[in-house]
């Protein structure tokens, strides 16, 4: 009977075309995927908590997979898996769930950082893992326009469309964080769920407003309308960091 | 008349093949030298306080150039030559010094970090930064192998030949502090000077003697003869940071 793996995976997204399955094979799942087709001898499907883009990173992000005829336990799929994986794909954790578990179905919320490197020069070892941003920035205003997003609202404004559409738009965030250390600022969300594009859209307006080119009742209009209105900008993806799914 | 320029520069060595400028052009001087020659139309000679090997990083690298006919404030250096380099290349700073000032012969000594990442799964963000040793090893008997090499010695038993001689093989080393923090272990190494891959058998010899495959008695006679001695076991380019050049 076919036994389901639940897994923890960290990746630097800079190489890859992001986390869904795409015709040139360039993905997190992709890769995933094929690691499981080496050991098993046939496909197995991987299962997201959520898709990331091209270029966003994950601290955890969190999949499933039925296997069958399945013998190895679970730490030994930790170190198959890690073996057979580029080292910018790491399998953190395996381990064995009930059949219910549903790693995008059973989310109860997903929790997003944005880092933003605040400084005239970006250090090396930043480079893909944070959005350069050199000129000053009113961390007060930042703050104060980020509280906004805090609720219940229809996201429609922040949202890009995938081609098919959402079914609802409406969305809730937590929590919105902002710390500074440094030269680097930390934007964490946390939410029920994230339509496609919606924190870097959400951070580019948070920058707009900071650097004083948007006033935050621009932002709040446009978050109270439900609508997508005129155009947007989104910041760059590799800011972006997945951090952990909560169940 | 010439003006000399001091450089601060970081680097991420992982694309690089060394500090030093090779006939395939490279190596992070070679990088440095042509955004020099883009600028000002004629061939500059960049002089690092120290080589680097390949893959080796640094977080605050020294070197200067004498710029003829130069009108460039050392601001505008910083900028133009930023907006040249790769990004794994960063100038910090740059400053116009005396000409007295020699960024290898001034050098009063230089601190290197090896970092050592100690857990089954090295994270994807470290990968390239850090030695990745899943195994345990004992940080006592480390720590107190460390301290054996504090002081002035005849390194050659931990020195590669680099095809020409050194003229002497005898160093100092001040201080070696030992830190761990999480899985990563970060042993940092204030010295006169450091031979040709000095540093990285030391550290191979410190990590033999912590997974007991070595005891501290052979790295200390090998320390004491003075002689290359048996099989030697380098650690990898990857873990190795130059911190920064003191003056």
């Amino acid at each position: 009977m076919a036994r389901r793996l639940k897994l923890i995976i960290a990746y630097d997204g800079t190489p890859f075309a992001g986390w869904q399955s795409q015709s040139h094979r360039n993905t997190i799942q992709d890769h995933i995927e094929r690691a499981f087709e080496r050991v098993l001898g046939k496909p197995v499907r991987v299962h997201g908590a959520g898709r990331t883009d091209a270029g966003v990173h994950a601290l955890a992000q969190c999949a499933h997979a039925d296997l069958p005829n399945d013998r190895l336990s679970a730490a030994r799929w930790t170190e198959a898996l890690n073996a057979l994986l580029p080292p910018a794909i790491r399998m953190l954790r395996c381990q064995y769930v009930s059949n219910d578990f549903h790693a995008r179905l059973s989310a109860k919320g997903k929790i997003y950082r944005y880092r933003i490197w605040l400084a005239p020069v970006l250090p090396p070892f930043e480079c893909h893992r944070a959005w350069h941003t050199p000129r000053p920035i009113d961390f007060k205003i930042l703050k104060r326009a980020a509280k906004r997003f805090v609720g219940t609202h229809n996201f429609a404004g922040f949202a890009a469309n995938r081609g098919k559409e959402e079914k609802s738009t409406i969305r809730t965030i937590y929590s919105v964080r902002v710390r500074q250390e440094g030269p680097c600022m930390a934007i964490e969300f946390d939410g029920d769920g994230f339509l496609y594009k919606m924190i870097r859209l959400i951070v580019g307006s948070l920058v707009k407003c900071a650097l004083d080119k948007m006033c935050i009742e621009d932002v709040a209009a446009r978050l109270d309308s439900g609508q997508v209105g005129p155009p947007r900008f989104a910041a760059p993806a590799e800011g972006l960091f997945l951090v952990r799914v909560r169940y």
